[in-house]
């Protein structure tokens, strides 16, 4: 059977475009840089937004909404805020269309000119924290811990699916706190949340770490991050979680009276994650052949095809799935019985592929009369005969089995593309080699971080959490360092 | 204790509206028209999500996402949805802002103006289309069963929260099938979805009927609806469900091969429902107290108050809590101990009724010694002490008598506000006296449906699915009419 995907050997990005596509994940739309989300992408993206909505209700958020549109003025409240967000913003100006008098179109009716532009929110701080003003008057409102699942659109200009869109779908928590330490905490517990979710759910080991001030999210004291590592050596920010500080507060002026009836502003924390997880999952595991979906993350985990001649051994092979998958659906486990008789199990095992399906069982006649059936596993495309008694067991073990595997699979990719470097050179010839992180003495300023930049196009990913204390030299200017900090070129 | 609500009898208005702000339902943004919806409105709306998209993937669909902006020329490509849909909309014409060079704000950059305008989605239909054309070549592709849970935007110049806001979320359902029959079936299943939320999870009665050519939705054939009667004698449109023909396939070209080979248009269905459910659930069942929510829908279905002293009293008031609460929640039930010793009981009780919570338990040191617990009702307002022996059974049923007694008390209502007339003077009689629907004779022309609502300002709701064929004549013009229609003020 011809190979549907451009190999990752000779195009990593065109094979990335292809899975999507031919997977039925996501495509572009008539709208430039806004892409379709497809119903198995979506399908995808919906079992990430139930177990992530679930981990913030059991860490006490709730969630709740708020407005699409940002009055323009509230964008140059915060000065860091406004200095450093990227201007590129849907800006709406009018509120009518009109027929068009000389055709049969439409036109924008010059009479509806809104007196303020309103921004299509790129982030929610300013309208939450103009919102959160009216909610808190005493340290007995806070905390307030609220997150809201939301589409949010940046008007980039070179687009990629899920990586890098228009409009992309997210979730952004918005937090207020009576005290410093509680902020922190709550940004700290929350980017545990992201790494726990993105290492035990969607098998992607990252490196925890807090951002460089050059690369801090515009109005945050301190950014944390979760940094993934591609199967092209590249990173992929794949969630951040934002130390406020008193800014929004104090921009939006929202003050509470503590315990002692002292006034002072609120501290706030910000955090999100986004439809790039999508792109972190795909580009993370999958293969030549397609897609390799987590189980736990996988729309359909199971999928059982038949293989017959006549209709009477279909009959047969039915009752015995039948009774498999009313066994494997007490357990919770997604399973698909394909009967389409339009197409050959050939097709059907190439297309499930294609579609990442963990565990793929074919069964025949002779299988029937032997009591076994083929399992196939997705991540090894390895197949073994197995006994249908007691199926339901093997697969649902089997299921544990996978998502452990890819998750050490990617796990030990990362450990053999980190590389500890002492010299520049050592990291340019890393950098244009095998690639990946590289851990590496830097000197703490900026100008050594944007020449490494402009030089090599690399940049700091993060400062590691567990990145231990040593003494060392920064690779570039030979300057002292106390600890390494993680380059790599990125998504 | 005062009341914080203006009652019923002094304003309906004014008491919804403040019912929707004290109960921490939703409250107007600084974005004019744009409401935010808080943690306690959003939760109930979070139920009524779940519980919906699990009834439309039980009805075969899959969710999916399309992009929230659409290219002005889409919308006149559909002759009868242009002219008919309104032209409020929200219109982006630029993509960037800059720094104002004359200040220390943002402006809009006037270099980034867009080849064509965007418009932010007032529905999908146009949008989906242009996307389904890629997806379908023939008959195997179909049929096409997508839903998106999403916000849409008209521009509303007179807004009420949750009833008519500029942005409000919904899911909107877009059908492709291969024939007529199919699309009709799928449209009139998806009001029967929508009809049987309403009554037996809202604890709302509708009625099922289609609207007149005047009243439907602009490109729609059909347009089914479910139509709501709320305490004050008003209708409330809560969902529709719409058969397009080949409309929309035919403005964006979308033709199928059928079995035979031949090619032939797709055939349509859409259908939606939106946060204005929550309004049509506020209005149907609540009292001058509060919101009264059916417990299906109840973010907290059982809420625990503690009485007590002293501290003694609490720890032994909590074991036993504890134990109720573990078996409470055993049978799925939602329930919170309320432990905050800011707050007396008196003040709880006040609170719990305002947000509609179904059952409230008080727990005394005296209750405790006698095994026994006061168990409140929110929709009787009456309280009777029960054994704790059994009390999670006790409760379970109860809930169940609340949910069928707050739909009881719906549907006696209407059935008492449902008026059979013969003449134009008793229709009017009927409207300005104790309103409600209006079932009349009518001739069938929109001469007369428009004079009608010229001259009082009630609209034909929908021509019931139930409504028995009989003779009669017009209350207005004395011509023959087979059926009679459903008249009433409407929100």
């Amino acid at each position: 059977m011809a190979k549907v995907l451009t190999p990752r050997s000779e195009s990593y990005s065109q094979w990335y475009n292809d899975l999507v596509l031919k997977a039925g994940l996501a495509e572009n739309s008539a709208v430039r840089g806004s892409m379709v989300i497809k119903p198995y992408g979506y399908a995808i993206w919906e079992k990430m937004q139930r177990i992530l909505d679930q981990m913030f209700k059991d860490t006490g958020h709730e969630n709740a909404y708020f407005p699409l549109f940002i009055p323009k003025s509230f964008l140059s409240k915060e000065a860091d805020h406004v200095e450093g967000f990227a201007k590129e913003c849907a800006v709406v100006t009018h509120y009518r269309l009109k027929n068009d008098p000389d055709g049969k179109g439409v036109i924008v009716d010059p009479e509806a000119k809104l007196e303020e532009e309103l921004i299509v929110r790129p982030t929610s701080e300013t309208i939450i924290w103009s919102t959160y003003k009216n909610w808190i008057q005493s340290y007995r409102d806070l905390p307030i811990k609220c997150n809201q699942w939301a589409n949010v659109v940046r008007w980039e200009m070179r687009t990629r699916l899920f990586l890098r869109t228009a409009e992309f779908l997210w979730q952004e928590g918005h937090t207020a706190h009576a005290t410093r330490e509680e902020a922190i905490e709550e940004t700290e517990t929350m980017i545990k949340v992201y790494s726990d979710f993105a290492e035990n759910y969607m098998g992607v080991p990252v490196k925890i770490g807090v951002k460089t001030a050059n690369e801090r999210f515009a109005g945050a004291l301190e950014t944390y991050t979760i940094e993934a590592l591609m199967q092209d050596g590249k990173a992929l920010q794949s969630g951040t979680s934002h130390f406020l500080g008193q800014n929004f507060a104090k921009a939006f002026d929202v003050k509470f009276a503590n315990k002692e009836g002292k006034e002072d502003f609120v501290w706030a924390s910000s955090w999100g994650v986004s439809t790039r997880l999508m792109g972190a999952l795909i580009m993370a595991h999958s293969d030549d052949n397609g897609l390799v979906l987590p189980p736990k993350l996988a729309p359909i985990q199971v999928v059982i095809v038949p293989i017959y001649r006549s209709q009477e051994d279909l009959d047969k092979i039915s009752e015995a799935v039948s009774d498999i998958q009313s066994k494997l659906r007490a357990r919770g486990i997604d399973v698909k019985f394909d009967t389409n008789d339009q197409r050959k199990p050939g097709w059907k095992f190439a297309q499930y592929e294609l579609q990442g399906v963990p565990v793929r069982l074919a069964m025949g006649a002779r299988d029937l009369e032997n009591g076994t059936v083929e399992v196939a596993r997705r991540d090894t495309l390895t197949k073994e005969v197995v006994s249908i008694e007691g199926i339901d067991g093997y697969i649902a073990e089997l299921l544990d089995t996978i998502q452990e595997n890819i998750f050490a699979k990617a796990a030990k990719y990362r450990e053999e593309h980190t590389t500890s470097v002492e010299t520049y050179d050592e990291f340019k010839n890393v950098l244009e080699g095998k690639g990946g992180f590289i851990l590496a003495h830097w000197d703490g300023t900026e100008e050594t971080e944007l020449k490494v930049k402009e030089e090599t196009k690399a940049t700091i990913r993060c400062i590691p959490l567990d990145q231990p204390e040593e003494d060392g030299v920064c690779m570039v200017t030979g300057k002292p360092s106390k600890k390494r900090v993680l380059f790599a070129k990125a998504y």
